[in-house]
């Protein structure tokens, strides 16, 4: 326990600008050579969600939920100033102008670079969302337990 | 400090699903044998404030405040697709279908297993709630210094 | 890295309620001899732009988020019960009759206890904030590496 060189993130928000947040350190710190996990829960599932993907058995709150909430890295929508989707359309192109990579090209970069995505089980199930419609990028399935696991290694924690 | 087997957890929000993030974060730390501390403050308040509680005294303010948001397990809203409540109702029930415990059901759990839960003073006093309308559940009343002495010897410090 | 006395907060939100719960957080810790830095990003990054501060050379989109989320410590909203401004204004209030010091005043108090404030690169180069329109209070401008470093020697870091 000596050198906790880990992070885990709790990517809980489904929101474009906290994903972005969560991201940038994700990647920062894999890039300073440090263990990254991330693990998404509730809202931050859909971002872990393939596009396009139309889950079978939903029942109908199930279907009001994944309906509302759009699944994949180019739905989101910002936690302020969203207005029906002109601000993240403008947010995506300033961060574009300032060469900043977009959310799938972080996702991208993260896997590469060993971060591990983790799917909150019970979130899945409440949700209705099944392993088949999780992006490639998704390691593993896990519950709290095994987060905590990791969390207690880690010099930092975020819930974001 | 070596092993520092402890999660604290500053229960900031009142939202339904940030709330059950909270609760399953305690309970399954508290079940891995872990200490866990939980701080209730601003719209976390409204929580563990008892249902039908009336406080005497307040101001117009406060009591408006009071009456937006309305206190206990039963009455939180959802961060994301309140809908005036249907959100809430919905996922209530999509949990339940995965028979996962309700807020109240997983409150309990906690205290039984040894979860502290505090109130924030500084909090308590602005929006003027008073100790007597605060839930059983609740241990005690404390400032952000008692606080500070407990999430320095966490392992994790949560925002939530 | 023994007894890491320190505390890290990440601002990203730009809501009174969490900035409020932020400095409260950084005052005390401070307060009680602990090492404080905070990184200001996003949306967090309006605290510390000055009021009325007008940059030049903004593009459209920068120009808009600039007018719809106004810059300073007086503008700041709430995450709840906004109405428009009604919200904040009644919260400042209560907060006064609590005798619990302003958004400004907790700024300088923390500026005055040594408490370091951060402005990230990236959010800044994004929403086009200069240099020159931060408040005095701000001592450095740095990106996500300088803070992952010092999140590592700390005792916990907060993402609020």
């Amino acid at each position: 326990m000596a050198d906790k060189n880990a992070v885990t993130i709790i990517a809980f928000s489904g929101d474009l600008d906290k994903l972005f947040a969560s991201f940038t350190i994700a990647t920062g710190a894999a890039a300073s050579g440090m263990k990254v996990s991330m693990f998404f829960t509730f809202w931050g599932l859909k971002l872990i969600q393939q596009e396009g993907s139309k889950p079978k058995g939903l029942n109908w709150m199930q279907k009001m939920f994944s309906w509302m909430v759009k699944p994949g890295t180019e739905k989101r929508s910002l936690s302020k100033l969203n207005m029906f989707g002109a601000g993240p359309a403008m947010l995506k192109k300033l961060m574009k102008k300032s060469k900043v990579p977009s959310l799938k090209e972080m996702m991208t970069a993260a896997r590469s670079m060993g971060v591990k995505m983790t799917a909150c089980t019970t979130s899945m199930e409440v949700m209705g969302i099944t392993k088949e419609s999780l992006s490639p990028e998704v390691d593993n399935i896990a519950g709290v337990t095994s987060f905590l696991a990791e969390a207690k290694e880690s010099s930092m924690t975020l819930f974001i």
